[in-house]
């Protein structure tokens, strides 16, 4: 294990957990039952369409669950979700195989318990500042931002960033905050 | 009454109010008029699924009501539900006959002057760190964390690491953020 | 002009704006177009109706407007209420006169331009933590807490703290969370 | 390009981005999927259908999309809105245009990569606290508040207040907070 300023430089990939990661945690249940609101942050779905648009495989691992949830990724541009997902390891291994991505230069950003397991297997564990403090021991980085008030923003920019693709297209990305 | 971090070692219940505890207070009525959104933490309902698995009781007693704040509860396997309560004390005492419960090793968080008649009756009451002054005169713990950031799941957590039952199963739970 | 700690011995009414008084200022428009979603702060309501039930008269006078906030409102036993309201000075002098209220000893708070000719219409003009400038300096005491975050709260408890009023009934408050 | 607070004294016409300035930059998808919605700040919304009473042009270019924000700029009184918009540059040089503004003297207040274009080409370049590192360097001013928080409310002030227009007017304004 080098140091992660020097790793992320041949990081192409990215795997997110959904509440806590992109989210502040918070969830609303609304009427029907069987969905919740989230609220997601703007300049985190930026940088999420921007990596995509620029190559890069961003997966997400979810236990949640719910129509409003798969259509805000897939509007993204989210290369691969699995969501109400109680095996994130197996999970996990599939998108490997599938994207022929390398464990060891991937960055998997998770910030409870059922995110462990998989953040020991990749090479680059990430986590927001609000992660619970197991997942905090278990990271290489610690981004200074909380789940959904920037923490995936900073580490696909820094990852972007160190591979001088970051803010090379300056035009608007479709899908974040529009149909 | 001993010393707190002694005395949860033996706490088997956990009894919370809803507004201000499981959430940061906010209520948004919505169309129709009977109900509010609420916005819940996904690492509190992670806490309290997980607590439930390990076979701890968990009973809510709230004024609140409402379909939306009743299947939340439902989804987390909540042991026990009170809602719309006016008379909380009978509530709580319902539930420790019903389910056999020692109100002494109890845990009762509270956030409001309607809870401090169950409070002034458990052996650990304990309040979120935004709750009004007379609770947190009454408390024997007051968490670092506000209501809806995480006050339920630090107790939980505290109660289950003194049992050394904390994150002995890292898979996820059903319920917390899924139908 | 006395101290305010003297002055609201007398306090038998309360004016409140709503926007970011009752609430954080945020407003979210939904489908329908006429109406907003608010979140309000249930510790602020308990406030509300719990002095409403002890005899003290309270008063909202709004801009804003729409069904979910009129029956907000209502359930909280709210005395008098305007909304959509463009001339608050003449709102406000028909409540009094009709509840015969002194303005002398009546509290306003408001947070915004718009509310400034009534606070300086009555004698215990009052504001938030991020009221506005102007209304910071119209007011006789700033509450170090912001709109929606427990301004309302503070400033109810300490008037009732003040006649010995507060906390002399600690059953639940109908309304407050419930239907 | 001269002092900032001397050369707002010229300023007649504001350019806003939608997420991030504002709003906080969370959005909330819905059920029906071609919608989000949005948080706004009723401070902010006073400080804009006020100047625009007072004859300030105001036009709002963004990415976003969707009726709940077009009716909420639409009863804001909003002078021109492109939304859903991928060429802010050009659609910001028709404004220009068609409304006979003065690109030396114009605000644009942005957070995010695809404001800088726009940003480079007017004179006075501003940004909420919270913008990103990008926007912040091309900015002339960085306000305290973020966006969603009163970033929006704190440049039409200063600039109405620099030309004596500020608060001459104290009666509300239609359309922020009711139909």
């Amino acid at each position: 294990m080098g140091n992660f300023k020097e790793d992320i430089v041949k990081t192409k990939a990215f795997i997110f957990d959904v509440d806590g990661v992109m989210t502040n945690g918070g969830i609303t249940p609304i009427e029907g039952g069987t969905d919740f609101l989230r609220t997601y942050n703007a300049k985190d779905g930026y940088a999420i369409a921007y990596a995509i648009r620029r190559g890069y495989k961003v997966c997400v691992i979810s236990g949640g669950h719910g129509n409003l949830l798969q259509s805000r990724l897939t509007r993204l541009g989210v290369t691969k979700m699995y969501l109400n997902c109680m095996d994130k390891i197996s999970a996990m291994k599939e998108f490997f195989e599938e994207y022929d991505v390398d464990p060891a230069t991937t960055i998997y950003m998770g910030d409870d318990i059922p995110d462990l397991e998989c953040m020991e297997q990749v090479g680059i564990p990430v986590c927001p500042a609000d992660a619970c403090s197991e997942v905090v021991e278990a990271s290489r980085y610690i981004s200074e931002f909380n789940g959904g008030a920037g923490a995936v923003r900073d580490v696909v920019e820094q990852v972007l960033r160190s591979q001088d693709e970051w803010a090379k297209d300056r035009r608007g990305v479709l899908g974040i905050a529009s149909r």
